[in-house]
């Protein structure tokens, strides 16, 4: 594809990097920005490169935040002793969408993937262990996805952390609630079922 | 959706401004933007503010370009007496791309849309008539699409166009090549009978 302006194909080479942006889309986005106001396209970008250059990692729990700290782990009402292994800050954002945890997050960063390069030393693995030898935390909770990857993870943070008195636990797995029985697979259901919880405690939920 | 950071809520809310990206996308964008490094982000961001701020459009035919006047009506072997008149700089990439058309263009920036509240003067319709005043131009051909809008269009610039001595038509409507005759719609197939060729004509190309 040859471009009348250098300018739009340079515009169209960079929007194009984008994760699921194609020269086509990337186009199409270029025309937008031409579309719209100047200071549209100026704060747009501001936007992005403050968000890159300002922003801040939690000391604690790692989560993104604007101050040294992040509002859940500074919030005093959260129980500080449970804490819930997490892969990234989208996990954080679901669960906290819930509103059914009041405990604390550690954000690993990503996932151990030795095809895409991601070893123990590149997630933050090393300060969940110091966060559990400094005492205070009673229960880990590990919610990372269930993949060879998610398992693999949970598998060497369960022994970097079995020296310590705490308990391990990992998120339930079963059947999606409105799911149909018949569509969940194989592995799903037999898990379900054998992790199957009292009907007494169900009903409470 | 709580954001844990203000300045990712305020990226998430810009990139959601782009056609086609919702408030999950705009997350994952912003996320690949944080995983990257700052330099990517900084040399993003200018690409787009240059484009808005730095584009031209063409004096003869308002296609995009980076001079005074773009690279097509700047070459003296293009034929300027043929205009081929189309709505918006992708389709003088699409015709470019065919390499089968030696004339020149007139780009409108858009076609008459009542519901999108563009009328004819919000288009380059004025400056396509004055070039035809000049006299050069033997030929217009109308590019836009089989729409209501670009009929309207279509309709407009040959009623503004008539009283000039010149030739008026449109681009060829008929099935596609490597369509199959039994899924073509019926008006496509309808017009490709009345608007048949000779055999002899189309073995040549």
């Amino acid at each position: 594809m040859k471009y009348p302006s250098a300018l739009l194909e340079n515009a169209v080479n960079e929007l194009a990097t984008l994760p699921g942006v194609g020269r086509k889309t990337a186009l199409r986005l270029a025309l937008h920005m031409l579309r719209r106001d100047p200071s549209y396209t100026e704060s747009f970008a501001r936007a992005l490169v403050e968000l890159r250059r300002d922003v801040k990692y939690c000391r604690v729990c790692h989560n993104i935040c604007d101050e040294d700290m992040c509002s859940i782990c500074a919030n005093p009402n959260r129980d500080h002793s449970l804490v819930c292994v997490v892969e990234n800050i989208k996990e954080v954002m679901a669960i906290e969408n819930t509103g059914q945890f009041k405990g604390v997050y550690h954000v690993l960063g990503g996932i151990i993937s030795p095809m895409d390069g991601i070893g123990p030393n590149d997630l933050e693995i090393d300060s969940l262990v110091e966060r559990v030898a400094n005492g205070e935390i009673k229960e880990v909770i590990l919610a990372l996805s269930t993949t060879m990857e998610g398992d693999t993870t949970n598998f060497f943070i369960y022994r970097k952390l079995s020296p310590y008195s705490i308990k391990i636990s990992v998120i339930a797995r079963g059947v999606s609630i409105g799911d149909e029985i018949e569509y969940a697979d194989e592995v799903t259901l037999g898990r379900s079922i054998l992790n199957r919880t009292s009907f007494n405690d169900s009903i409470k939920l």
